[in-house]
Order: structure tokens, then C-alpha cells, then sequence
């Protein structure tokens, strides 16, 4: 079979026609499928079971320190669930705070203190004359966009290369506008490529020098332990370090969350940062919060141990997760590889698939994916405003469906992009 | 023994001889007594350790609504937790929505929106030209006092009388001043001085006619189950249906939690108000968080049930909390009932007893227990920046020592107390 674009009217109406009938065939199930969002399976739910033993009433509920977890108290976090969450975000255990269960939630509540109360000091954002400006790494993660949509912050689409964001136009803005106060990165196993920045990259972020002194590098970490592979893990270098190297250690913001290691909504998140940033975010802290829960601190620094014990249980996770992608990447390959109607990135961690159809399909393809049963995230999701100027980024989501479910919703995926696409090629040949 | 006042100057020096020797007494034993916070004591927390238990490997994890409470969702609490939470604030299930472990969160964040984001609509109130004002009963909660501080709201003494706020000066502020934006209240059982407002006071609070649309009542029910005797309770109309009855439903943000009926720090909060409130709560909701931990949530509803098992579950904390309250009750009373240097109200529920001693020597007792090893709330940490006007107010905190150690403390207290107030009398008589 040639590629698309290579076909004459002829020979793309026949496969119309084909592809056409296998979809009316899938739609008569009337099934019901969400790749929406990066939810867990129950099945890897399941790995975490022995967490709800790890506790009960006759358990000594003290910390190391001695303080009774049940009562009021210690407003940073238990020290051995500091320990864990800085050896997962790799940062000393003087660079922690420990948050409640949702690192989306510690973003929030940063950029909502820097409007308030600015950052370290500086004016805040809610006083400044100008709109304050983000710099958008695309495509990215919605529910950052969102956070600074709704302070009313500017954001500015940096394309993604393989090696990270596009370094020349970041340091262009950072370096030069002082109303740019932040970027948003996923460094690792992007949300939505699945890219990790590469070692340059990184570099390049802790020579930056912000024209504006409150500008912070907001380091999601989200996927840092979540890898498909042993044997083929990327590698990120550690960004708190190379700043402090570079002699500015307050210039970033790292968030990580056990969502996606324990419990999503039940797991423990935390801010890793500068000392100097981690002393002005506590005098705010203790003004907002007596303490989060140090029960559940417990009980995941109880059930995982160590850092090792938590890479034992991600690579139970990897298991699950691994066949799910591979179903969906041959699937691709398979169906698409050869038609050049869309491109996509075998990622070897984190929680998605991006694929990029032609420019103008995206939505077409999620509508139409839709008509079998099949639920996306939105298109234009992954890029600030929910605008994808080349209306062409799908996201993927395949842990949630089972390997049954995944089977036939690639299936529907393929066919809408094919069909979509078929259509925009017979409109240009018009 | 005579009071104080109208002894001559060589019996007050003969009592002080009397006195100093026995606080040098208890001096010596190098004691060490909290009664800073409201803190449960490790008996009180003993209590719910049953709730330890009731969720483990083996049971469904599912919600009523057939949701893993594992995995991402509901952003606004499930169900049955609302059922027990809305019972508990006394409002309908669809007025409430859970949050995480502290209601001091939900008021901080219901604050930080405000100055950020208006209140419905309204304009933000980091845009206003002049300063925002909350009014604050005194003597009241310092963490209260703190929130609006830290945003940068100036405060207004109000002060309390037995039937609750100063309602006169309530409505000529809230009634004619438009940047009069919230009253900070704790209506039963108030902390410090566990007073319940009167069904009066409640109906005067519905019927305000606010300046300000964005004008809300900050209804901190901390200590709505908090009863210390079955048969003597207070009780406070419900004020969500009488601002219903007035035709402003909106008017009022209800908070609670159950940090002092489960575990400080490991409980569950919620804020109570009409639909178009928690409708506009929700949009910034959906931003911050993807929801709270539903697995706590869940813990909390399959241990108490129902109302009905959080009613039962408070008497058995009221059994503990009685005696001591009694103990230092009894011990004003025996000590400095025939004194006149100092006045108590007989709290019926609630954490605090409040005392106020001769004008001008509040600072001079806490500092005078703290030689003997006891330490109390900050004298002047019951109002706005810590400032008591007549240095008098001092909140004593009897939950958290044992009844042995409150046994010692009353008498270091009380001792405090003679020897600061025979110092005054008698630098008055000079």
C-alpha cells in the first residue's frame, strides 16, 4: 500500500470505502472507552493493596522523631517521609517539604503566593503594572495551562525539539523579558511526547539569567520514577544541583507526587527547592495549614521502606504498563507507519503517546474516534488555551483500558485517522 | 481571706512570702506542662483508633456511587462523606463539599481566591484601591487573626459579649461600610472563651444588609459536636437557612472538620454554603486540585457510620475532656473565686477556658507560669496582631496534659495569677 498523499482519487475512495465498513462494524458494539486522562489501572492499583495493612490499631504510630503522626504537629513533613520523597525527587532531605496528596495542587498554591505575595521577596504579581508571562513548553500538560489561564498569566507556546524545549528561544524571553516569571517543564517522560531532557538541555536551564529576579523554573517531575524499561531508562540530570552550581540554587521549583506510585488522590506530594525558597514558602505555609496528613506519610514511608523499595514496586507498574504501550505503538506502526498521515514518539516512560496527525485533523480524528465509542483528551488540550495552532496533537493515554480494550480502541484510533485524513487529502486534491 | 484589693500593703507582702515560696516549690521540680494549643490528648486520639482498621487489604474500595476511591475523581468529595459532613454542619448534601484534612486550609484558600479572584464575581480584592476589612470578635482565634494578616486585611476589634459579637457594632460596620468584607466568627462554644451566639445574635447576623456584596460570614464551626456534658448543651440556630429565610443565602461560608473527632492532621474538612457559592468555589477547585484523598474520606464514613456514630464517638471525648475541665474550673473557682483579680466563664463544650486577669497583667502571668515550666498561649495571641488592648485576656487549654499535670498547672496558673495581680495592687497602692 503507497502512501496517501501518492494514491489517486480512485484508489483513496475504494479504501474509504473499506475502512468505512470496519468502522460501522466497531460502532455497532456500542462500546464505552476512555483514554481521556493518565489514570492508573485497578490492576496497578492492586500492587499497592499491602499500603492498607501497613497501619492499623495496633500499630505504634510515632515517627522517628518520636511525635505522635495521630495529633497536631510538625508542619513540613515526618523526617522519614522527607527522606523517601527527596531521594525520589533527588534532592537532599534539607530541600523537601512534604504537602498533602497532590503536587498539582503545591503548583497551585505557588503561583497563587507569587500573585499574592511574590516570590523570595519580590513585588507580587497582583501589584505589577504589565501581565506577568509563562513560557508554555508544547505540546505540554493541561492542568498547568490552566493554573496560569486562571491568574490571568500570559502564555507563550515554546515548541519541543527531542532534546527539551527549544533552549534558544527560552533563553531569548528568560534572559530578556523580566515579565517572564516561569516555564513549565515535565523534564522527564514528558506529559504528552514522553521526552526526557536531554543533558545539555538541562545545563542550559541553570545558565539561564532572568531579566525578572522572581523567575522560577517550575520542574514537574511528575514521571521521574516511571519507567516502561529496566534495561532502557532515560537519564535526567538533577537541576537543583546544576543551579547551585551555576550559582543561583533559588531559580528552581521541583514538585513530585506518589499519584502514580501509590494511590492517585491518596498518595504524599512535595516541593523540592533552595533552602532560602523552602524558608519564604513556610512562613506562608504555617499561615495556611496546623500540618498535612502525617498518617499517611507514614504509612507510605512504612509500606515502600526506601527509595529502592519504591523502584521495586514502579517496576510492578512498568510490567502492567509496558505490554499497553507496545500494543498501541505496533498498532501504530502497523497500521500508519507506512501511510505518512501522522508521526509519533516511542516514549520509554510515563503515562502517554503523542501523536501528531496532519495539520488540521486532530480534532476531526477525536470526533470521529468518539463516534465509536472511544474517548480522547480533547484535542488542542496539550497546548495553552486549548489552541493547537496546526490543530494536529492527540495525546494517547493507554494505562487506564485494559489490554482487551486497548486492542480494539487502537484499532478505532487508527481507522478515525486514516478516515480524517483521507478526507483532508481528497479536499486538497479537489 | 479578704479580696486582694482591700488587703493592706503589709498582708499583700505577707500573702506574696506565702505564695512565692510555694511557686518556688513547684519550681523546683523542673516541670515541663503544654497547654499552648488545643490539642487532644493521647487518650482522646486513643479513641478512634478503631479507625485504623476499617479499611485494609481486602475490602471494596469502591464509593456508593461505584468509584474506587483509589483512583482520580470526584473533585468535591464522595457521597457519603458529604452526608456525614453536611449532617454534621447541619446543612443539606448539596450545600457542601469535602476538602482535605483542614478546615484552616479551606478558610485560608477561601480567603486567597477572594483577594485573587473576587468572591461570584465580584471584583478581586487585590484590585480595590483601599484596603479590605474583616471584622473580628476578640477575644477570638489567632489563627484566624492570621490568615486575614497575611493578606494584608485590617482587622477590626469587635468585642464579644454572652450572647455573642457586639451585634450593634456588627451592622453599622457590615451595613454601611462596602469595604467591610467578612466577620470571622466562631459561633459555638467560641474559642477562647466557649460562648454560643444566641438564636438573636444568629437572626442579626441573617439579617445584615451588607455594604458589600462580596460581604460573607466566616462561620467556623470547629466545635459544633463539641460537647463536655450530655445534659447541659448549647444550641445554635443553623445560619445557612436563616440567610435563606432573609432572601442573601449567599452570605455565609460554613467550615468544619474532624480534626478533633478522628486524628489532628489525618481528619476530613468541608465547607458548607448555598449552590451559586459552591458552584464559583468549584471553578477554582478544578484548577488547584484533581481531589482530595477519598480514601480518607471513605475511612472516616465506614468508621463512624452515620451522625449518629459521630454523636457517641464525641461523648466518649467529652468523658475525658470533663474532668479536666472541671479540674481547672474547681481550681479558679477554690483559688480566685474570692479574689476579684480575674473573671472565667463556665464553658458547656468546646477546648479553651478564658480568663482575664486585672488590666495589665496578662503578659506578666504567662511569663510568670512559663518560670515554673508551664507554657500557655502567648497572652495577646487572642486578638488581632497580638494585640490585647487591656493585656488581660489569657486562654488556657486544658486537653492536652493528663489530669495529673493539669493538677500542677492550675496551681502554677493560679499562683501566677496572685503574685502578678498582688505586684499591681501594690505598685497602685505606692
Amino acid at each position: 500500500m503507497p502512501v496517501y498523499k501518492e494514491m489517486s482519487k480512485e484508489e483513496l475512495l475504494q479504501e474509504k470505502t473499506a475502512l468505512e465498513a470496519k468502522f460501522e462494524e466497531i460502532k455497532a458494539r456500542n462500546l464505552k472507552l476512555d483514554m481521556t486522562r493518565g489514570k492508573p489501572s485497578a490492576a496497578q492499583l492492586d500492587l499497592a493493596m499491602g499500603m492498607m495493612d501497613v497501619l492499623n490499631s495496633s500499630t505504634d504510630l510515632k515517627c522517628e522523631a518520636g511525635v505522635d503522626c495521630r495529633n497536631y504537629g510538625i508542619l513540613d513533613g515526618i523526617d522519614e517521609a522527607k527522606e523517601l520523597l527527596a531521594d525520589m525527587t533527588e534532592v537532599s532531605k534539607d530541600n523537601i517539604i512534604i504537602y498533602g496528596n497532590s503536587s498539582l495542587n503545591i503548583m497551585y498554591d505557588t503561583v497563587s503566593r507569587s500573585v499574592t505575595h511574590g516570590v523570595m521577596g519580590s513585588t507580587p504579581w497582583c501589584k505589577l503594572d504589565q501581565p506577568v508571562k509563562f513560557l508554555c513548553p508544547v505540546p505540554g500538560y493541561d492542568r498547568h495551562f490552566a493554573i496560569t489561564e486562571h491568574f490571568g498569566i500570559d502564555m507563550i507556546n515554546i515548541p519541543m525539539t527531542t532534546t527539551g524545549p527549544d533552549m534558544d528561544l527560552v533563553e531569548q524571553y528568560v534572559n530578556n523579558d523580566p515579565m517572564v516569571k516561569g516555564i513549565w517543564c515535565v523534564p522527564k517522560y514528558s506529559n504528552p511526547q514522553g521526552l526526557t531532557y536531554s543533558d545539555e538541555t538541562v545545563r542550559r536551564f541553570a545558565r539561564l539569567k532572568p531579566a525578572a529576579e522572581d523567575f522560577r523554573i517550575y520542574w514537574d517531575n511528575a514521571y521521574g520514577v516511571h519507567h516502561l524499561y529496566d534495561d532502557k531508562q532515560d537519564n535526567l540530570v538533577e537541576i537543583l544541583m546544576e543551579c547551585k552550581k551555576e550559582g543561583h540554587p533559588d531559580m528552581v521549583f521541583k514538585f513530585c507526587s506518589t499519584s502514580k506510585v501509590s494511590f492517585p488522590g491518596s498518595g504524599v506530594a512535595a516541593i523540592g527547592a533552595s533552602k532560602a525558597n523552602l524558608e519564604y514558602i513556610k512562613k506562608q505555609m504555617t499561615i495556611q495549614t496546623i500540618g498535612h496528613d502525617k498518617l499517611n506519610q507514614l504509612r507510605h514511608v512504612r509500606y515502600f521502606k526506601d527509595i529502592h523499595g519504591m523502584v521495586l514496586h514502579m517496576r510492578k507498574h512498568a510490567e502492567i504498563l509496558r505490554p499497553k504501550f507496545e500494543m498501541v505503538l505496533n498498532g501504530l506502526e502497523r497500521e500508519l507507519g507506512d501511510k505518512e498521515i501522522g508521526t509519533w514518539i516511542n516514549p520509554r516512560g510515563g503515562y502517554f503517546i503523542s501523536f501528531d496527525s496532519l495539520p488540521g485533523c486532530a480534532k476531526a480524528i477525536v470526533a470521529k474516534a468518539k463516534e465509536a465509542g472511544l474517548v480522547m483528551t480533547a484535542a488542542g488540550a496539550t497546548f495553552p488555551y486549548g489552541k493547537d495552532p496546526l490543530d494536529s496533537n492527540i495525546r494517547i493515554a493507554p494505562s487506564y483500558p485494559t489490554l482487551e480494550e486497548l486492542e480494539v480502541a487502537t484499532e478505532i484510533f487508527v481507522l478515525s485517522v486514516k478516515l480524517v485524513s483521507i478526507d483532508k487529502i481528497l479536499a486538497e486534491k479537489e
